[in-house]
């Protein structure tokens, strides 16, 4: 399979890759399973630390945790074409992600998404 | 028992009536109280309503009810004496203090405060 440059695989007015459809339904399908499994993950965590709390600081911690973690998540899904990559690559860096999952991305996309989530556990370390 | 006018019963520069110090201890009791049983409401309406979550709309409404009911409770537990006539008519009227926790108030002041409770019930109407 041929691999053009990013810039050949560019629209002109942007430095963004070009998504075809069937990499829009892989990236699609994975950006919606890395957010449900998210978001069950918050739903667990809600119902286990309702069941804790004894004191009124515990409402008040959990609406910390509810508003810290929806800003959070509102943040990291971003389902735009241009930040795509950036996007799964902080979800196989956080583990959220199987690479398999993006399986049927172009090999320069998925190349992209290794790099930040490389960048990421660097950055972290 | 003699019952001055509020006018009399005033620090010079505020028209504010003076909490003697038995009357202090009355009222921080029956703010103190009205406040943990508040409080515990909403530790069980939360417990409940976490046992309810399905889907993360639920998660964001729990937030949301938190949000609200703490900023709530913030403005209208105010313990300041300029503000405690109010502050005890409203919990009266909601029915979340009853009048004998009030025992031990003079009794302009148990005027004020069951007018207010009046007021709101009135405006409620």
């Amino acid at each position: 399979m041929s691999s053009p440059s990013a810039t050949q695989d560019s629209y002109p007015y942007q430095n963004e890759p070009i998504w075809s459809s069937s990499e829009k339904a892989v990236a699609r399908k994975a950006f919606d399973a890395a957010l449900k499994r998210e978001l069950h993950e918050v739903m667990q965590e809600t119902k286990q630390m309702a069941t804790q709390i004894n004191e009124p600081a515990d409402l008040w911690d959990l609406e910390h945790y509810l508003t810290q973690r929806r800003k959070e998540i509102d943040r990291k899904y971003d389902y735009r074409y241009s930040q795509l990559t950036h996007v799964f690559g902080r979800l196989l860096y956080e583990e959220r992600l199987r690479e398999e999952e993006l399986r049927g991305l172009r090999e320069d996309k998925l190349k992209s998404i290794r790099a930040f989530a490389e960048f990421l556990a660097e950055d972290a370390a």
